[in-house]
């Protein structure tokens, strides 16, 4: 199956975009869970069997795992395994290295551990981002207007009348392999995210940015019109309760985005 | 001790600009050592023990490592046990996140793994740059004009008249820390690299792309005037021989680009 037969499959079945992002920091982790990465590990599965059938996706960002160093991968590949099958992953690993370097990552998210995506960061150029494009089993998200506020920085930046993240989405349009590109446009720049629609109508985004950096659902399912879209709320779902009651609290919380996000 | 002193030290010392770097790949693993993950560590080992007089620094490229999982990590570690402490340890992770996924990260290499260096993705901006710049006893490589071929596609994109790199070298020139950021240049822009010292005539710079890349030493050396360098070769040093004899070509194939980068 490949991954567009994956995605039109679990999305119908859960009539969702949601993907909920396993952001999960110790110091975060709430009453009763231990903290350690143990405890990250036992969060990340009491969260993924509270929500598995009110979300299309999850998202694992790398950089809150990898500084535990071994035992941080260890947890990746504990967690990916509680993921029901049928539910698309995401390891939002912001990759971008050139030739076999790239090659050998790509193999070792994509393949070994069994992520359906990646996220890859476009600065580098072609060579650094097509050694990801291998399977039409798998997606590559290539970072083009992200929700943090340093998109401004250089995102924006025109060149020819068009800023550098439409030069990111229309330049890697022309490299190999491009059926198996999709983009990360973030939830708060909703204008923005309905011009690129105009550009790239059918393929994949992942949309972060809605729940606690204040992106609203309504307006990005507006501005996205029928493309496919993943929307990523992490905190505000993961997070959304302190206490014992931590799995119902972002099952609830999450079966409220699920509807606003429906298909 | 800050960064600067210890690379002031060491280049003095040395009398040289030359950084190895140990993109070690099991698969180009010299007669007599084991292609395993404990081979490249032992083989990192005796490139280091038979080079550390005629370099100033190492490179650790984290892809060629984290490809491994959890024992690519381990086999990091193990590696900068051997480098001496005076020498300036590079973690080229080119890592870019945002907010305290960044600071977790930044504090995981720099501190806890122990690098002198990191280099990061300007992609994201200031948010994501920013937590790496934590002590004056650590520098940030800010990927600026790569030495991949992919680096026309977008870093050369002209706003303003000005090419996209230096876009990324004056902006972040106005960040908070900034006398801790450095830039990765690659050494296949030699006349790039002499106007990027004219903007900035003193932040230290990463120059990879020397030996296999085809990057000539004389006219980087050149190009870059009294700027503080490093200077890096990987393979052209590392592989040099696929012998038992490959640390004594290593050490050989080191002491000529030791010369050819003296200060």
């Amino acid at each position: 199956m490949n991954i567009q037969e994956k995605i039109a499959d679990i999305q119908t079945s859960t009539n969702t975009m949601l993907c909920i992002g396993l952001d999960t920091d110790i110091a975060k982790l709430p009453e009763g869970i231990e903290r350690t990465v143990q405890g990250v590990v036992e969060f990340n599965r009491l969260i993924i069997e509270a929500t598995k059938d009110v979300c299309c996706s999850y998202k694992i960002n790398f950089a809150f795992y990898e500084q535990y160093g071994t035992s941080g991968f260890d947890a990746i590949e504990k967690t990916l395994s509680y993921i029901p099958q049928q539910h698309v992953t995401i390891g939002d690993a912001k990759r971008g290295d050139i030739g076999n370097t790239s090659a050998a990552y790509a193999n070792a998210i994509l393949n070994e551990m069994g992520f359906d995506s990646i996220t890859v960061s476009p600065y580098m150029g072609a060579d650094s981002v097509e050694p990801f494009l291998t399977s039409d089993n798998k997606l590559v998200f290539l970072l083009a207007l992200t929700s943090n506020s340093g998109s401004k920085d250089f995102q924006y930046l025109e060149i020819d009348g068009k800023p550098l993240y439409q030069h990111v989405i229309t330049t890697s349009q022309h490299w190999k392999r491009n059926s198996e590109l999709g983009y990360v446009i973030g939830a708060t720049h909703p204008q923005q995210l309905k011009t690129i629609r105009d550009l790239i109508p059918t393929s994949p985004l992942l949309i972060p940015g809605v729940g606690t950096q204040g992106g609203n659902p309504q307006e990005i399912k507006e501005a996205n019109g029928n493309g496919v879209a993943f929307v990523n709320v992490s905190r505000a779902i993961i997070y959304a309760s302190a206490n014992k009651d931590f799995a119902d609290i972002a099952r609830t919380t999450a079966e409220m985005y699920c509807k606003q996000l429906s298909l």
